[in-house]
Parts: structure tokens; sequence; C-alpha cells
């Protein structure tokens, strides 16, 4: 069996059976992703994977980036995956025709996103922040700014960046310092630090551009005097390019993604950091956040696509390792069994695969809202922007906490190996952890959550929720393999919704910080009833196809999904349970707890 | 707030108020041990591991032991760490007096293990192996044999190993292939190859002797055909010491604990090897399984301390870091809380703190249940071994497994700081996913639990556990505050009973794959259960303490006990709702599983 990272045909099940991505065709703008074309599409990511990102995966993190003497060295092989990337026009690729773009549905570009993050996320993130930052710019800047710098980010020679945290103002944005005054010249004169910068600092660009989040002098206080500003660290001046005064203090000390640089960065300390303000003073933060859905499926896509990689990478070694025998042949003159005989190991093997499976459904059924946000118009437009808003926090969250899980499960199915770098599981294992700190931490998306997208006109994100789950369900009615499990859903959703009521009462009784002291468990019982439903969806439609040809020689792949959907269903569904009967509880034990008493 | 890895005053709660390990007193063995012994002597392992382990934690993982031109280099600070451990009497502390020994108890021992695993597990971890393997002899070799290697073993001059693993047998000893033959001058020739050897090889000793596992010319097959040898790096020949023909191939690049080298080892390649029998042929197994049991209860400790160390310094951070606003007050113009302050840190700190004093709790419990098991006989004797065969495989996955998640928390508490080596909870999250792959991984110990030891004497062992927590439950009935979280174990444990008696049914009327299909699963519920009953206990007594001295200026910390306590029930016990349902369902999904559904 080749090395492999992900199941293409997967992704091809989701894009086409679960989600007919092609149905987008109606909609001028993607009028030209036919079936073929997002094969095609699909294919040509997966060949730049496995030329410029894969081979170099292990490589990277051994010979991890590093800052000496004022430079950020990368490793060799980051030049030409950025290269690959933007030539085959991925950094570009939602953008129009017109704009050397690719009119590329989100929902093909993410699942792309998928198969590069799978392959080598430390060397495709470079890329995928640009697109970020490019975006960000096309969006909100004005023409000359544009103009400056898009085209050399989406071609790859410049590297975009997100700079938004600073040492004081992680979580709390709110708190950002970083100074901006206006100067005769029309620019910003800058001033201030940033920490943990991924992408910003190193060698295989010859630029890097900042988008940064800043107090312009005099701005009020708080989340509405903040911002934007395009920081390159060379700008041009009569047609050269000089320094800008932005200064790399150092790179920070990874425990994984060492290939991945996050750069303390610090601008303006000789007074000549000059920034160009994007769009209208003190509009940064929501300008920033217009974007930070995208950048959420994005970290969910990273952590989803590093648990694809580690679950093929555990899955290749439970094929060809021998090891033990069954519990009723324990005679030592046979020869021992590969250990994906094993139940356990099978156990272990199912959880990944559900979690990886269930995760890209979820982030790609998000892209495809994302998708019907930009070009649809009336109720499916609106729709979409509640389901996204709602499912948001699941689609970043969920791959982040449970694809760490499924690491380590991967890592499990090697023991002793798994922990030693022959393989490449302990990677894995370093690598996904960041994303559960990525783009705001899990208690975050759970306040986000809960405070916020459960609220949303008054509830109607989630009784379209479940509404869309309901129907899922009923369909499930029809396939004598997935009905009994999509019943046990149907119990849990009741749960859920029972419990979300209750929730909502009790922000209506006390302040917020009772109902959400117990928000990220709220996310996490959110996520996997969720999950559950994708995996009904995608039982549902395997059962479909199934029915029709059920002498297929694809038939394993279609049985897999329903026996993945029937163990999702049977081990990882019920620890709801727990879930809802800890926040059915109002004890706030949390809350009234004694800080001392910790000591 | 000084930097801390444990906290003492828990240690001696434990030993004293839970546990009246001065008790042990009226056993002339451990006659000299009274309370004031008992301070003092893990006043001084804290001293020990203030001066020579908790300094060199995080030097030891950035400059890690390596392999080059035939020597294994180690960090300058283990050699004095295993003299200081060795000086202070720990190697040999279970010993007799007449043996140079300490007559320490285990239970004492064990909390100073605690100490210096918690300080620094990577330096700790060579002198207590060594003191594995010195056991070992001393139990069950000649007293040539013990007067040659114990001694220099005690004094830390000499490493001790255990070698069991070979490339094609982890988990299954019963394949091991490593070939001894026995000579005319009365050693064995030996040849083979291990793997993953802790300890292995290094220059901070003076030789390196390896407990080892070969079997011997004409053996029977399997379990029955293998013994254990002592074989040394350097023998002594004449007076003089001569290479063993013992060569390391290489270390293993661990993703952790990267000061404490896993060897690889060729023994034999110039058929110069000698290997000394230790006991009778063919017994190897059985003499290393009497060890196992203490093995197992220092890899639980190792987790359980590790996971002490990464929640103080978590909670060190919460003290320290301000970082947003409570829910009902986002003033930007009033300074930011500190983030210890925030009911989701607090949720994230108290799951820390339950899972390391309740691992803590019942690995004590377990070293008092072998201290009895010494000394003891009759009914007492008979009880400690029935309740140690029982707890041990939860004493050694519990703080493993739940311990790695404990340090996750831990380092989402420090947010982006987590992941950088600025800060140690990257390296403790590094460092303590090993211990699950240790001593037997996670789904060998629930086979034990469930296929051995949950059947032992017709149950006897699993009725004495019931009837143990029962009584702690009566006790409960008296303290208000701790009676309501009680009765709710109370109905767990029903549950649990429930279960495990169909868990037998299923396994009298089926081959065993089937009742052992998901015994990590019941291995998981039975050690959620396992340390709801140490925290009653541990509630149990603050409570009687509180009651006597309500005003003490240590309320706080008996406080934190029942708050810990109320936490661990309100949010951990629930869990095992959703295993209880998964474990009542005999759909068999895993064991059906065809394995080309995986790909």
């Amino acid at each position: 069996m080749a090395e492999k990272y992900i199941n293409l045909k997967h992704l091809k099940f989701l894009l086409h059976d679960v989600y007919s991505i092609a149905n987008l065709q109606q909609y001028d703008y993607y009028k030209d992703y036919d079936q073929e074309a997002i094969d095609m599409t699909l294919d040509m990511a997966k060949q730049i994977g496995d030329t410029y990102l894969f081979p170099f995966y292990t490589e990277m993190d051994k010979n991890k980036a590093y800052f000496k003497e004022g430079k950020v060295t990368v490793h060799e092989s980051l030049k030409p995956a950025i290269q690959a990337i933007a030539e085959g026009g991925w950094i570009s690729a939602h953008e129009s025709y017109e704009n050397g773009g690719q009119q590329m549905p989100l929902a093909l570009m993410n699942a792309g996103l998928f198969v590069f993050y799978a392959a080598n996320a430390n060397a495709a993130a470079y890329a995928f922040l640009t697109q970020g930052a490019a975006n960000l710019i096309k969006t909100f800047a004005s023409k000359a700014l544009i103009d400056a710098y898009v085209p050399k980010m989406y071609n790859g020679q410049w590297q975009g960046t997100m700079a938004l945290t600073e040492p004081q103002a992680g979580s709390s944005l709110s708190d950002i310092t970083s100074a901006a005054e206006l100067t005769e010249e029309g620019h910003y004169a800058i001033k201030g630090q940033k920490i943990y910068i991924s992408g910003g600092d190193h060698e295989a660009v010859d630029n890097v551009v900042h988008l940064m989040l800043a107090r312009i002098k005099g701005a009020p206080v708080g989340t509405k005097g903040i911002s934007l500003f395009v920081v390159p660290k060379y700008r041009e001046e009569n047609g050269e390019f000089v320094s800008n005064d932005v200064t790399t203090a150092g790179l920070f000390g990874k425990m994984g993604q060492k290939g991945y640089v996050a750069a303390h960065l610090i601008m303006g300390e000789s007074d000549n950091c000059r920034g160009y303000l994007v769009g209208k003073e003190h509009h940064g933060l929501s300008y920033m956040f217009q974007m930070m859905n995208e950048a959420r499926i994005s970290t969910g896509m990273m952590a989803a696509a590093t648990a694809s990689a580690a679950y093929y990478a555990a899955l290749q070694y439970a094929h060809e390792r021998p090891q033990g025998r069954h519990p009723s042949n324990k005679d030592p003159q046979q020869a021992q069994v590969l250990i994906i005989e094993h139940a356990d190991v099978k156990r272990m093997l199912l959880f990944q695969k559900s979690i990886v499976e269930g995760s890209a459904s979820l982030l790609i059924q998000c892209s495809l809202y994302a998708d019907q946000l930009n070009v649809a118009s009336g109720e499916t437009k609106e729709q979409a922007y509640l389901m996204l808003e709602l499912l948001t926090p699941i689609a970043k969250s969920f791959p982040s906490e449970f694809g760490t899980h499924a690491v380590s499960m991967g890592m499990q199915c090697l023991g002793g190996a798994g922990y030693c770098d022959d393989f490449p599981l302990e990677q894995y294992y370093r690598d996904i952890r960041v994303n559960s700190i990525y783009e705001g931490t899990t208690a975050i998306h759970g306040m986000d959550l809960l405070g916020r997208k459960i609220m949303l006109q008054k509830g109607a994100a989630f009784k379209l929720f479940v509404q869309a789950i309901q129907a899922d369900l009923k369909t499930a009615q029809a396939y004598d393999e997935v009905k009994p499990y999509a019943d046990q859903l149907g119990q849990r959703l009741k749960g859920l919704h029972e419990l979300t009521m209750i929730q909502v009462q009790v922000a209506m009784n006390n302040k917020p910080e009772v109902f959400l002291a117990d928000a990220s468990l709220y996310l996490e019982y959110f996520g996997i009833v969720t999950i559950a439903w994708q995996w009904v969806k995608m039982a549902n439609k395997a059962a479909e196809i199934l029915a029709k040809d059920p002498t297929s020689k694809e038939a394993a792949f279609y049985q897999g999904k329903i026996a993945t959907m029937q163990y999702y269903m049977a081990y990882e569904l019920p620890k709801t349970l727990g879930l809802h009967e800890r926040l059915l509880s109002d004890d706030k034990l949390t809350l009234k707890l004694d800080p001392t008493y910790l000591d």
C-alpha cells in the first residue's frame, strides 16, 4: 500500500453525492464547475500535494525554521511549494476571472485545502494565510492598495499575515495598544509589538505584508477604536523597495508546526514604520471579523486534514504490523495476526475515521453555505448566513478537539513506534494540538456559540439547524441499516433542544457568567450531535447508492460509511449523556470557586 | 509565588489523614516510620527534587541525550541527580536494614517517587529503573549474582534496565526470540536484539545491567519457554571489566522524555555476550510479572506526577496572567482580570487538580496494599492481594490517560504560550503521553482488568472493591457537603456492578473476543468510578477535619478537597453514563468490521 494522507474518493463523495456542489452551477459565478471540473481540480491538488508537499512534511519538522542574525531561514522545499500552490491558481482561486482568479466555489477550494493541509500543513499554511490577507485587502482596501499588494500575494511572491496578537492582548483583542498616527504624507506612523505572527517573516518570499490591527491616536477605547493597516516588511519608495522598520525579534519555539514560523515582530522601533489604512478608521475589527469565519473554517480544515494524514499512517501500520493473537487462540506456534484484526485497534481506527470524515463533511457543508452567502439571494442566502454563523464555532473547534484525540488514537495504534520519530504520528500529534488555540481558543468558541449564535435572530439559526437534522432523519427511515441509528440521534437532538431551552431560561434570569460558565461543554455536546448528523447524511447517501447497485465492486467504500456511522452512533453519540447531565445542573461550582482552594 | 511542581501538603494529607500510613508501624519491618519520620523523608525527597532535579527538567529536553561514535551522551545534570537519589538511600529504600536499606514502606517510597517524578521524571526514572532491576535480582537470583550486581546498583554507580521488547515482540512477549545457550563455563551465550530499552546505555554510570528475557535453546514455545538473564554491558573477568558484546545500535527519537534514553541494543553480535540465569530456566516471565505490579504503579506515578507539575505551572500562569473581562463587564476602560477569575479556566484547573490528586490517592492506596502484601498475614494480606491485583490496571492506565488530558488542559490555560517552549507545558504534554504505552498499553490493561482481574477468585476482588466503596459512602452520610455527591457515586457504582454482571454473562456465553472487544471502555468506566471513590475518601477526611476546627487558617486547603470532589462528581463522574450505554450493547460492531471498510 502506497503512503496516503487522504482519500480523494471520500472528498468526491462529499462534493458530489452528499452536497451536490455542481448545483452551484445555477449561479453564474460558479457556472464552470461541473462534476468533471471539480474532479480535475481536486486531482490537481492531489498532484501538488504528492509532489511539493507530502515528501517534505517530516523534513520541515526535523530541519525546522530558525532565526539567526536577523534572518528567518525556512526549509528549501517551502519556496517551490508556495510557488506550486500559487501557479495552480489556488491563492486567487475564489477571485473572479477578470481579476485573474478561477471563480472557484469555496466548497471546492476548501476540499483542495484539505488535500494540501493533509499533505503538509506546515508548508501549505503559508500560501493560504496569504490568501486570507489578500482577500482582506481585496474586500476592504482602496484600489491603490489592491493594485500595489494583491497581485504579488496572489502569485506567491509575497507573504501575507494577520497581525493581531500582542503580549497583553491575546483572546482579548479590545486591549490592543499598537499605535498608528496619521502623518502629513497620508500614511500612518506605526509603533507596536505583535507576537505569534504566523508566516511573520521568512526568506522563501520577497516581502511580507502584515494585515495589522492598531489604534489610531485618539481613537475610542476598546474594540470600537481599532483600525486595520497594511504594514509591509519592505515598502516601495521611488520604485525601490526599502525597509519599513518591521523587525523580527525572534521566532517562538513551538511544540509542533516547526516548519511554520510564528514570529515576534516589532514595528516602528526606529520610528520609520509606515502603515496604510484599510477601509475606514476604527472599523478594523469588523473587517477582520468578516474574514474570521473563513479563517476558522480553514483552521478546522487544518485539524481535520492533519487527523486524516495521521489516520492513514496508522491504518497502514495496522495493515502491516503483526502482533499478538486473538483471545480465543493463544497458541504461540501459530503466526501472529496483523493488528488490524484486533477489535480494539479497529475501534481506534473507526474513531479516527469517524472524526476525520465527519469533520470534513461539516467543513464542506459550511463552505457551501459560504458559497451560497456569496452568490445566492433571498431565503437561500438568509438560511446560509444563519447556518454558517451557527456552525462556524463547531467547524473550528470540533476537528481541533476531537482531531487531537484522533491523532492520539493513531499514535496508540503504533504503540512505542508511535511515540518515536521513525514514524510521522508523533509529529501529527504535536502539530494538530495548536488548532485548539489558533483563531480563538475552544472556550472562546463555546461562548460564541452559546452566548451569541444560539440567540441569533431569536433562535432562528438553531431552529433551522434542528429542522435540517430532522429532514435527514426522515430520509433515514427508508434505510434499514441507518434508521435505528438515526432514531438514536433523534433522541439526542431532542435532548439538545430541551437543554438549549433551559440554557436560554438561565440566560434570561441570571448574569451572563452563569449560563456561559459551561459553554465549552455545551459546545462539545453540540459538536457531537452535529457530527452525528453528518454521519446520518453520509450513511443515507451510501445506503441509497448501495440500494441501486449492491454488487458494485465499490460496495466496500459505501459499506465503510455505514459502518463508521454505526460506530459513531454507538460509541461517540452516547458521550452527550454525561454532558447533558452536567449541563442540567445550575450548581455554579466553577463560578463560585474560591481560587485559593486551587493552591 | 515560587515555582512549584507538587503540593507536599497533599501528599502528607494522603499519607497521614487518608491512609494513616504510620499504622504500618504495627509490623516490625516498618516499625520506625512514625509521622515524623514520614514527614522528614518526604521533605528530604523534596530537597533533592528542588536541588538536583527540577532545575534541569527543561534543560535535559532542550539538550537531549544523543548517540555518537558508539557513545550515549546525557545531560551533565544526570550523574549528580542519580547520585543524590542513591545517596539519599532511595534506590535501596525498601531493602532491609541489614542489607543496607531503609525498610521504607512502599507507600512512602512511592510518595517520594511522586516528588522526584514531578520534579524531573526524565532524570529520576534512571534511578528507579535501577531500583526495579536490582529488586528483581535481589528477589530471584543467586547470592553470587546479588553480591556481584546489587550493591553497585543500589549506590547508583551502575544502571539497571528491563530488556523485554524486541522488534517483533512488543505487547506479545510470548514471541520473544532472543536466544541463550548454556556454555561449558556455566554462563549462557546470548544473542538477540532489544528495542526501546529505557536507560539502555549512557555515560552517567560505569556499567549497565540488563535484566533480559531470552529463550534457552530447546525451550518450549510461548511464554513458558522464556528465561530471565542478567546481561551486563561490561562483565568482570579476572578482576577487570571487559566489554560484554552489548552494542548500542542507536537511540530512538522520542517525542518526549528526551533526556531519558531509549536504546536499540544488539547482544552477541561478536558471539561474545554472556548472560547469567536468574532463578530457574523458563520461569523468566513469571519473575518479570511479579515485579510488573510495581512497575505499573511506578508508571502511573510518573503520569500523575507529570500532570502535577503541569498543573502547578498552569496554576501559576493563571494567577499571573491578566486577560479579558467578565461577560457582564466588558468595559475596556477597566483593567483586565486575571484569567483565574474566568469560570472556564477554573474548570480546567479543577479538572487537572481532580486528576492529579485523585490519581495520587489511588497510587498511594495501591502502594499500601503492596506493603500489606509484604508484611501482613491472614485476611489483611489476602484482601491486599486481591485489591492490588484488581486496581493495578487502573492505577497504571487512569493517570496515563486522564493525566494526558489534564496536561492538555494545562496547556490550554496558557493559550499560545502553552504551545511554545518558553513555558514547560509543551514539554509536559510531550512527556506524559508515553505513559499510555509504557508497561502495557491501555488496551492491554483493559483486557487484564476485564479478562482476568474481574474474574479473579470468582469475583472476590470485585466484591471487595464494591464493599470498600460502600463503606466510604456510608461514612459520607455524616457530612452534608459530601453526602449528595457520595450518593451519586452510589448510583454509578450500582451501574458498574450491573454492567459487570452483564459482562460476565457475555463472557460465559461467547468467545472471549466478544466481551473483551470493549475492554478499554470498561477500564475507563472502572477508572472514573475508582477515582470518584478516592475523592469521597479525601472529602470525608477533609470534612472531618473541618468539623473539628472550622476556623483553621488551613481551612482553604480542606475546602479545596471538598470543592474538587464536587467538581469531579459533577463533571467527570457523569462520563460513565455514555460508557454504560455503550457497554450494554452487544452489537459487536468492531469485531464484525471488515478491515477493507477502513481504507
